[in-house]
C-alpha cells in the first residue's frame, strides 16, 4: 500500500501534515519548510538532526542506538533521517533547529536560547483612524501603534501609505527594517504561507557561491543550495580576476555582472524549493572576500594585489538590494559583511560570528578552508588574522577528477581490508570534492600508500599495487573503476597530492606563525574550529593526518561547516548581530605575512606529511 | 566718458573687480555674486542695503540722509543703492548681507553673529597614500583626514573613489552632507567663481514659487527669482487641486510633474544668473504648505480637505533630489519641511525659523499673508498656529487687473494733492500687484473714497471722481491710464475690493480667535511679523489702516518679506536649522477653525473697515 498516508502534526508550530507511509521524518519535515541543521546531509553520520516524538516513534534503528543513549530513545528522540513514520505522529522539533547555527558553539559560553529577533519585521496592524480630537497623520498613526516615535518612512511608502489604509479599512501589515518603514501592505501578510518574511544569506566565495533562505520570523532554515562561482572563467584565483577587472572599466562591470546573475539564479532556485515568491525576500546578508565583495559592489580592486595592499572600503555596507542588481522584494535591503583586512574578508567575519571564539577564555583556532584559506587564532578578547592563499583543490578544482561537492562527488574513502567508498547522495561516483580528497589522502597515509613527502609508494599494500597507473606526468591511484559501478575511472593523481600539499602547506604555514606571533604552542590549544565550503563534514582525524590542524585531539576540533554562510545568515535572524559583526571587524588585527622569510621556511616544511 | 572704468576692492571677500564710474554699489556688487538683504528691490525704502567704504565713498544722498545718523555717514556707511562709485574704492560688505535673514530678527535676542555651517560642505585635501606600516582602506584614509570616523559613504562614491584619489596624486575634494561622503572629485574645486558648494531654497506657494540662490561657504545669498505655480490651472486654492489629483493617478503624477519642472526652471534661471552649472547645486531645501508639499513629493492629499483633515506625513523628509526629480548634482539631496498640521505647512516653520517668536519673552505674533493666509501666535514659548484660507488676492491673483509683483506692477498707490503711483522697476504700469493693493485700498480709506463696508464713495473727493467709471457689476476706479504713460488703462473695482475684504477678514478673524484662546488683547503684543510672497515691502500704515493687523502703532510692525524663502535658505547655511525646524514643527500646536461658531462671527465683523 505505497499511497497509505497518515497525518503528521509538527510542534512547537502547530502545523499538520499528510504524509505517506515509511517516509523519513527528515523528508517530512522537509515538505514543511523545515530544514534541519545537521552536516551529513542525511547520511546518519553527524547525529546532529535528533528530533522528538511524542506520538509514533517507530522503533530506534542501529544507527540511532549509536548517536543517541538509552534514556533520550525512551523519551521518544530519534534521529530525522533515520526514522521512518508508520503511523499517525506527533513531533516536536527542538529549539537548536530554529535557531542561528551561533547557539550550537556558543551554548558552552551562553545560557539560554537565542530567538529571532530580526532586523526586518512584518508587523500586521488593525488601526483606529484619526478623528478631529486625534488629528494625527496617517504615518503617525503608525508610529503610535508600533510605539516608536523615530519611526522613518521612505518616500516611496508615502506615495502608497494613505491608499492602503483606507482601502484596507485601516488593516494592514508594515515591513520595518530597523526603525526605517519599507512597504505596507492590505491586510495580515504575516502568515509564513508563501507570505511572511524572507530572508536569503550569501557565502560569495573566490570558486564557489552558497546561498541558503530563511523564514525570518521562525529563524527556520528553508533551503541552501550552491553554484560554481562563474568568475572562475576569468582566473581561479582572486589575483587573476583582479587583473581581468582592472584591464578596462567594462570587464569590471562585466565580472560584476556575471556574479549578480549568479547569485539571483541561487535566489530564484532557493525561493522555488521554499515555494514562495522571489519578491517574498526582504533581506539578503552576504560574506565574502575582500575582492568577492568589491567586485560584486562594482567597486575597483586595483589596489589589493600591489603594496600597500588596501582594499577601498572595510566597513559593511547596508544599501538598498536592487542598487547591487539583486532580484528581491523593490524594497528588499542587502548588507555586505565588513572586512578585516584587504586579504580577509567579511567571510571570516561571518565565520567568527559561528565560531565565538572572542568569547572564548582559552586559546582557540578558527581555519576557514577554501581558494583563500583565512586562519583567525584567539586568546582571551585578542583575536589576531592572516591568509594563506590556498588555491582551489579544496573546492575540487584543479583536481583531475574534482567536482563540487554535488550528488555522486566521493566524499570519504576508507583503504582498511580493501577500499570503500562514500558517495553524496550515494549515487553513482562521478569526481571527487573538497572533502572526499582530504578523507582519500588520509586513508593513503594510512595505510602507508603515500610517503612523508607526498609521493605515491605503489607497492606497499598488495591488494591495492593493481590500482595503481602510470601516466605521462606520474602514477594515479583509482578510487573507483567503471566496472565498480562508477559513472566512470576516477584517480587520484601524483598531482592532485601535490596541489593537496600546497593548500594544505599554505594553512599550516600560516597558522603556525600566528601560533608564533601569540607565543602559544600546539598543546595550549583549547578548541579549533574548522570551517568551509567544501563539501562535506571533515572526520577529524583526517584533519589531524594530513596536517591541516596543528593538534593530535579529536575532541579538540569541531568541524563548523559552512560557517560563513551561517554566520551571515545569523545577521538576517538577529539585529544585533549586524553591529556584533561591524566590532568584530575593527577588532580583529591583521597579520600581513608578504615578505616574511620565516613564513617561506614554515610553508616548505608544512607541506610535507607526517 | 561713459566707458571710464575705476577698480572696486570688496572686503572681506578680497575680490577686485573693473566697475564703470557712476554705477550704484548695489549694481556693483550684484556683478560680484553679492545680492544684498534689501527689501525695496533698490528703491531706497527700505533702508536695509547700507554697506561701509573704506575708500572713496561718494557724497551721501538726501535719501541716506534719512536712513544713516551723522556719526555712520562720516563711518563711511552708505544706502548700496543710492550710492555711486566715482573713484577706486574700497567697499566692506557687513555681516549682516552674509548671514542667515533670521539675524536680523534674531539679535535682540541672541548676540553675535551666525556664521555659516552649512550641512553640505566641500572639503579640500591632500592625503598621504597607505603604505604597509599604515595599511589603511582608501575610504579610512578619508576618515582618517577628516577626523571623523563615523563617516558613511554612498556606494556610487566607493565606486569612483580609489579612481579619483590615484589620478590625482591624492589631492581631491569631497562634498559631504553631515556625516555621509555624496562625491569626490580631484584636486581643488572648492573655489566659488563656479565650482564650490552651491544650495537653493524653494518657497513652494499655492500661486507663487520663488527660489534663491545660495553661495554655502560663504553665506551669500546670489539670486532670488519667482513663477507662477503651474498647478493654477487646476484651480486657484489648495482645494481644487487636492479634487484634481484625487480623481485618477496619473492626475497627481501630471500636477506633480508640473511643479517639478517649472521648479527646474527656477534652478536653472537661478543659476544662469550667478554663472553657475546646475550641477553644482548639492542641496535644495524646500517650504511650502502640506498639500504643496506632498503634491511635489507625489504623495496623495485625499485626507487633507475632509474630516478629520490630516496629512499623511507631517516630518521634514530629507531624499536625494534625483528622486524628487529635480536637476542638480547627482548626488544632491532635498529637505522638504516638516507641517504643523494638516493646514499649516512646511512654510510657517521657515517663517518661524525668521520670526523667532519660539525665544521672545512677550506676545508675538507672525502673519503669512498668502492664498493660504497662517498666524501664529507665541507667548513665552507657547506656540499656536491657524490658517484661514484667504484666496489668491494677496499674489495679485482674482483681481481685475492684478499680476504678480514683477516689473511694471503697481506696487504702491498715495491719494494726497492728486493721486501718484509707483511701479516696480519704475517701469510703465502694467497691473497691480498684492502690495499695491493693499496701498490702494489704504489710499483710498484715507481719503474717504471707501466707506467702511468697503463701498465706493465715487463723489468724496472732487478731483477724483473723473477717475469712476461704471460698469455691468458696479464701479471701478482708475489707478493709471494710458495717457498717464501706463501700458493700458488699470482699474481697481469694486469686486477687487471685495476679494480683498474676504481675504483680510478671514485672517483678521483668525488673529482675532488665536488671542482669544490665549486670552491676550491687542495692547498686549509686543511684535507682529508680516511676511509674505505678495511683492514689495508694505507700509506699516498701510498694514493698520486695511485692518490686516490687529494693533495702531507702526513701530511694533515688522515686515519680513518672503520669510518662508528665507527660513528655508537657512537650513542651507546652517545644518542645526534642520533640527530647529523639526524641534519647531513638533512644537506648535494648531487650532482648528473648522466649525468655530466664533470664527464665523469674527470673519463677518473683520470684513469691515475700521
Amino acid at each position: 500500500m505505497p499511497d497509505e498516508t497518515l497525518t503528521l502534526r509538527i510542534l512547537p508550530n502547530e502545523t499538520w501534515v499528510p504524509v505517506q507511509v515509511k517516509t523519513t521524518a527528515r523528508d517530512a519535515l522537509l515538505k514543511s519548510g523545515i530544514v534541519l541543521h545537521d552536516y551529513c546531509g542525511g547520511e546518519g553520520r553527524c547525529g546532529k538532526c535528533r528530533i522528538q516524538f511524542l506520538e509514533g516513534a517507530p522503533e530506534p534503528t542501529a544507527t540511532e542506538r549509536e548517536f543517541l543513549t538509552p534514556e533520550e530513545l525512551s523519551d521518544g528522540y530519534r534521529l530525522a533521517c533515520q526514522a521512518r513514520l508508520k503511523q499517525d505522529t506527533v513531533i516536536f522539533v527542538p529549539d537548536e533547529h530554529r535557531r542561528p547555527l551561533t547557539s550550537v558553539y556558543m551554548h558552552d559560553v551562553k545560557d539560554g536560547l537565542l530567538q529571532p529577533e530580526p532586523e526586518v519585521r512584518k508587523v500586521h496592524m488593525r488601526l483606529s483612524p484619526a478623528t478631529l480630537e486625534h488629528q494625527l497623520a496617517d504615518f503617525d498613526l503608525l508610529r503610535e501603534a508600533l510605539k516608536t516615535p523615530t519611526l522613518q518612512p521612505e518616500h516611496e511608502f508615502l506615495k502608497k501609505l494613505p491608499h492602503v489604509l483606507r482601502s484596507s479599512g485601516y488593516d494592514a501589515t508594515v515591513i520595518l527594517f530597523g526603525e526605517d518603514c519599507l512597504d505596507i501592505e492590505a491586510g495580515d501578510t504575516t502568515h509564513p504561507a508563501g507570505l511572511g518574511a524572507w530572508g536569503a544569506s550569501i557565502d560569495l566565495g573566490t570558486t564557489t557561491i552558497a546561498g541558503a533562505l530563511y523564514h525570518l520570523d521562525t529563524g527556520c532554515l528553508v533551503a541552501r543550495t550552491g553554484r560554481l562561482n562563474p568568475q572562475t572563467v576569468h582566473g581561479a584565483d582572486v589575483v587573476s580576476r583582479i587583473l581581468y577587472a582592472s584591464l578596462k572599466s567594462s570587464n569590471l562591470e562585466e565580472i560584476r555582472q556575471m556574479v549578480v546573475d549568479c547569485i539571483n539564479d541561487i535566489l530564484s532556485e532557493l525561493c522555488k524549493l521554499a515555494g514562495i515568491e522571489q519578491e517574498s525576500i526582504l533581506h539578503v546578508t552576504l560574506a565574502g572576500n575582500t575582492t568577492m565583495e568589491h567586485l560584486f559592489l562594482g567597486i575597483p580592486t586595483d589596489g589589493l594585489p600591489v603594496a600597500p595592499y588596501v582594499p577601498v572600503f572595510k566597513d559593511g555596507l547596508l544599501i538598498p538590494a536592487a542598487d547591487a542588481g539583486l532580484k528581491a522584494h523593490p524594497c528588499a535591503r542587502i548588507y555586505v559583511f565588513p572586512a578585516i583586512g584587504g586579504f580577509v574578508g567579511g567571510d571570516t567575519v561571518a565565520d567568527l560570528l559561528v565560531a565565538g571564539l572572542e568569547a572564548a577564555d582559552k586559546p582557540s583556532l578558527m581555519i576557514d578552508v577554501g581558494t583563500n584559506g583565512e586562519i583567525v587564532l584567539g586568546d582571551r578578547g585578542k583575536l589576531m588574522a592572516t591568509s594563506a592563499a590556498a588555491g582551489p583543490a579544496f573546492e575540487g578544482r584543479n583536481i583531475q577528477y574534482g567536482m563540487r561537492a554535488e550528488r555522486g562527488a566521493i566524499d570519504r574513502v576508507v583503504i582498511e581490508k580493501g577500499l570503500t567508498i562514500h558517495t553524496i547522495g550515494e549515487a553513482p561516483a562521478a569526481g571527487i570534492c573538497g572533502s572526499g580528497l582530504i578523507s582519500a589522502i588520509s586513508a593513503l597515509l594510512k595505510a602507508g600508500m603515500i610517503d612523508g613527502s607526498g609521493r605515491f609508494i605503489t607497492d606497499s599494500v598488495e591488494e591495492m599495487a593493481g590500482r595503481f597507473s602510470r601516466t605521462e606526468d606520474g602514477f594515479q591511484f583509482m578510487l573507483a573503476g567503471k566496472n565498480e559501478g562508477a559513472s566512470r575511472d576516477i584517480y587520484i593523481h601524483q598531482n592532485d597530492i601535490r596541489q593537496f600539499q600546497l593548500a594544505k602547506g599554505a594553512i599550516a604555514a600560516a597558522t603556525l606563525i600566528l601560533m608564533k606571533e601569540f607565543g602559544i604552542a600546539a598543546e595550549q590549544l583549547d578548541k579549533i574550529y574548522i570551517a568551509g565550503a567544501f563539501g562535506n563534514f571533515i572526520a577529524p582525524t583526517d584533519a589531524i593526518r594530513v596536517g591541516l590542524v596543528p593538534v593530535n585531539e579529536e575532541k579538540r576540533i569541531t568541524f563548523i561547516g559552512n560557517a560563513a554562510l551561517a554566520g551571515a545568515g545569523e545577521v538576517l535572524l538577529r539585529a544585533d548581530m549586524r553591529r556584533r559583526a561591524e566590532t568584530l571587524a575593527r577588532r580583529v588585527e591583521f597579520l600581513e605575512l608578504a615578505g616574511r622569510p620565516d613564513f617561506q621556511d614554515a610553508f616548505v616544511r608544512a607541506m610535507l606529511f607526517g
